[in-house]
């Protein structure tokens, strides 16, 4: 089954341009990471925001974890970005869906 | 290791006064669940929600799934108010935290 990395999150400034693009680009490369499976991702006006990455293997999602570029953006989102966040690594046990996402 | 249910959804009518007052009821109910944990939830003014509910068990969440008033208003939703949506039950492996949630 695959796994799911769960990051939950609070920005200082909901309204940082310079984290909208950094956002941007880290959607881009993620998307083409080997293992990647998909992402469901929602912020809403006060900054607050939930995404779940899906994954085939834990190394996967490791490797994304220390690529180059996304280390920069985590230090970044530490130092200026986040007021916090937290993150949850887990395993898929089960899915089900109703309707198709567009 | 705990659990956590990833619900993934996008509601019909961002709007609906209906929709948000069952949501305020079934995140009450749910907080006094046997072996609830905890719940993050962001939903944008598109509709685009995410909620990750955290369990102790998946005994605890098949009960919850199971509660005659969550039933209702899961029907409700599949009938209701929501365009489409994914559930996706996972087990905790590891979790990480920068700053402290307010």
């Amino acid at each position: 089954m695959p796994y799911a990395v769960i990051f939950v999150s609070k920005l200082k400034d909901p309204e940082s341009s310079a984290y909208g693009a950094m956002a941007q680009k880290m959607e881009e490369f993620v998307k083409a990471q080997p293992g990647y499976l998909g992402i469901d991702s929602v912020r809403n006006a006060e900054g607050e925001g939930i995404t779940v990455s899906y994954w085939d293997s834990l190394q996967a999602i490791e490797k994304w974890k220390a690529d180059d570029r996304h280390l920069v953006a985590q230090q970044r989102g530490k130092d200026d970005w986040y007021a916090h966040y937290k993150i949850v690594v887990a395993q898929s046990i089960k899915q089900y869906a109703h309707g198709v996402a567009a």
